[in-house]
């Protein structure tokens, strides 16, 4: 109630948080727009700012402004995968999958111009920004099952699973959210038990993470 | 042995064949190089043929060369999994897996630019050249399991098994083509009957796919 605490309205933002306000303008105007829709004038409408002030963050205009949002959402996508080492592992992988599935949720749109292509402004350096999400999701994952070398059938298990999971949120957006979050993040994670004890028949690696798992989850 | 008979490099070719011989020689560059890498001139010199000539074919010049050239591989890639409909259905499975990896296998580096996206000369409309093929695959897949009206969870299972075929043979040409192809074939056939089993836990359709399989295939 004191009349001397500003109003945060009006409270001068750093460099830093002026950065961050317009870099979630330009993310929630992609969640409901693909990229190339989005001018620098509706990023300055949506913060609230003046057209140049965009202008003075992202002097490269659009493309620069694309990127960071992209790494910004990038950033958000890792730390999806990096959950806390405790409690069983496919409990660990269920959590992963909630927080990726509600990052699907909320950024719509702006997740299917990002992740399959086509856009404008797409170019190999935002490929390659999407490409080191899957990466960091797959050492991640390899992580958390505590395999520090994975041979070549368990790396291609988990990175063609981290596909699927990819590949399903963009149908799960296609068919209007449906089956419900829940339903699909218990389908991916059986999907992964599944692909794993196919891929054990011919790899002793994944047949001792399907031992590994089944007594502990199963 | 008849002096009459004129020798094939000099006959005269008709619209068509002069097309395709332009586009088998386009395809065989981008099969070694990023399609922006390549230009009108190297396609001219691979084919023997004058520049104005490949500009009279393709007045749209490179962008419309590569969208010729990516259809004429997507009409290859359709026939794939187009296999005649008899025999056990893993075995058409393992077939028309094989045509698509020796796809692959030719068309290398080219195969790998088509889809990976990143390239200059992707544009929405290449995007939807290759979801049309991806749409074409779940559709031959679907109809030789001899569902016609699948479900909500038959269709991500089918569609994201797809999206794995095309991320292992990503992750396989990144690998430099191992493991062999016809253990990377094996392996996806038994990573489809794996998926599609774990989806038959929540839905009757794949259940009773999984007791159509099984029997004859098993």
């Amino acid at each position: 109630m004191s009349p001397a605490a500003p109003s945060p309205a009006y409270r001068r933002l750093s460099v830093e948080e002026r950065r961050a306000q317009l870099l979630d303008a330009a993310l929630s105007l992609f969640a409901h727009r693909a990229p190339e829709e989005v001018s620098l004038d509706d990023v300055a409408e949506a913060a609230g700012v003046s057209r140049p002030l965009v202008y003075r963050y992202f002097p490269g205009g659009k493309q620069q402004l694309y990127e960071a949002a992209l790494r910004s959402a990038a950033e958000e996508l890792r730390h999806c995968f990096d959950a806390p080492r405790e409690g069983p592992l496919l409990g660990r992988l269920g959590g992963a999958l909630d927080r990726y599935l509600a990052f699907v949720d909320s950024h719509d749109a702006g997740f299917t111009a990002l992740l399959q292509g086509g856009s404008v402004v797409e170019t190999s350096r935002t490929s390659a920004i999407v490409d080191g999400v899957r990466r960091a999701a797959a050492e991640h994952i390899l992580s958390h099952l505590e395999v520090t070398d994975p041979g070549p059938w368990l790396r291609m298990t988990v990175r063609v699973w981290i596909t699927a999971v990819e590949a399903a949120s963009l149908i799960w957006l296609d068919e209007g959210k449906q089956p419900p979050a829940a339903d699909l993040r218990d389908w991916l994670v059986e999907e992964f038990t599944a692909v794993l004890a196919a891929t054990a028949a011919r790899d002793e690696q994944a047949a001792e993470l399907v031992r590994r798992l089944a007594p502990a989850d199963g």
